[in-house]
């Protein structure tokens, strides 16, 4: 599909008004997240290459991690978990204390690490922040989102920050509520398909997909960019988000 | 003190409205929690009384937690994570895989582990929940405490639910400032006088302590209770809170 999806129909969309209300995701939406998880991962392979191969290590440890998510959720804290008991299985209680002491300092450098923002996060969100209520929308650790955010230096920008511990229908359907906002007022942006489009799509609301070179395998799904849906767009960076936003408050707006 | 404490100038309490709101601490005020991790806890000292007694874990433990809150927060994750690094420390190294995976079926079993309500929770939830909009305000793990709300029963009954990263002047601010609700309107009723007690009195909202009967270190604070604010209260069981309440209502309605 092409870099950069913009319907030919967008100024037809049928819409009662003006987008009031932006959702952003925060890992590889903003700041940088899998890469650091990528690098972490690497040095957690080296680890065990004693024993296994980093293709039996990947797999093995993604399936820890799903088997455990209903239990843990998402974030770093749960993924330290899931690596020690990998580590424990995969060399059948071989691998020694002090490694396991290293995966578990490789988790406090993660949640330690600066926060790096995405090519055109600085620039975007405050333009973005004098005419739209913008909200930050992330699942994670709760402490380890609160940081990044201010860290970030963006904190300011954000009108909510809601932390949740699933991105689904059900959830951006209760915080489209609590507000209110109506979904036909509100977009979406964010880098997976699964957690920031299909689900803002399904309610009726605007959502942008802005892809990071890296996506998590527990982020991947089996649909394709929905191309058909008028209120779907795709952009390359977050420097391209202000020019679309003005164009669809323009045409809602009609 | 005495186990129930009800200040003589209650009725002369200088008010603007009646108690809208009543938020609700979670761990310890509706449902069991320090006696589970107190159970799990006297596991892990025998898993390591092979090298030292339990004092010295106790107390290493702690430091590590204490060490290790402002990057992990609150919550099961973070308590096995430290669990896990003091157990390392302790034995030197010592400790052989198998034993650490002890710890993290531990860790599981918490979080798995049934809800089991408080003396009176079950009743005094539905029938506040008549007259008042009821919040629950909790720190912790996101997916876990949601989790335990949702076996509780009683999610049904909360008009919101809040997890928060801590529980301070800062947190009940924010809170209270986004629906809004002011504090005059708004009581709050959990067990630890640090997190549930002193920071909703210090914004001027009313309080009421229900003592468990056991405490996690990281929560106990040097200060008494604050006897002398006649906004503060104290009861043996959630069962006296419906009449406290009540008359509450009826003072501040004068």
């Amino acid at each position: 599909m092409p870099d950069c999806y913009l319907p030919e129909s967008a100024a037809a969309i049928l819409v009662r008004g003006m987008i009031t209300t932006i959702g952003f995701d925060a890992d590889d939406t903003l700041w940088h997240n899998e890469s650091i998880f990528e690098a972490a991962h690497a040095k957690y392979c080296a680890l065990l290459s004693r024993w296994h191969d980093a293709a039996t290590v990947d797999r093995t440890l993604f399936a820890t991690e799903m088997r455990n998510l209903e239990l843990y959720g998402y974030g770093i804290k749960a993924h330290a978990l899931s690596c020690i008991e990998t580590a424990i299985e995969l060399t059948e209680g071989d691998i020694r204390a002090a490694e396991i002491r290293e995966i578990i300092a490789g988790a406090k450098e993660m949640l330690d690490h600066p926060v790096e923002l995405l090519n055109g996060a600085a620039e975007v969100v405050p333009v973005l922040a004098q005419s739209h209520a913008l909200w930050l929308i992330t699942k994670g650790d709760l402490r380890d989102q609160e940081r990044k955010l201010a860290k970030s230096g963006l904190a300011g920008h954000f009108a909510r920050c809601e932390i949740v511990s699933e991105k689904n229908v059900e959830t951006y359907a209760r915080l489209l509520h609590r507000l209110p906002v109506r979904p036909d007022q509100f977009l979406m942006v964010g880098n997976s398909l699964k957690s920031d489009i299909l689900p803002t799509l399904d309610l009726g609301a605007f959502a942008v997909l802005i892809p990071y070179h890296l996506l998590w395998q527990g982020e991947k799904v089996a649909a394709t960019p929905p191309l058909a849906n008028d209120r779907f767009f795709q952009l390359p960076s977050l420097r391209d988000l202000p020019a679309l936003v003005a164009r669809l408050d323009f045409t809602t707006a009609e």
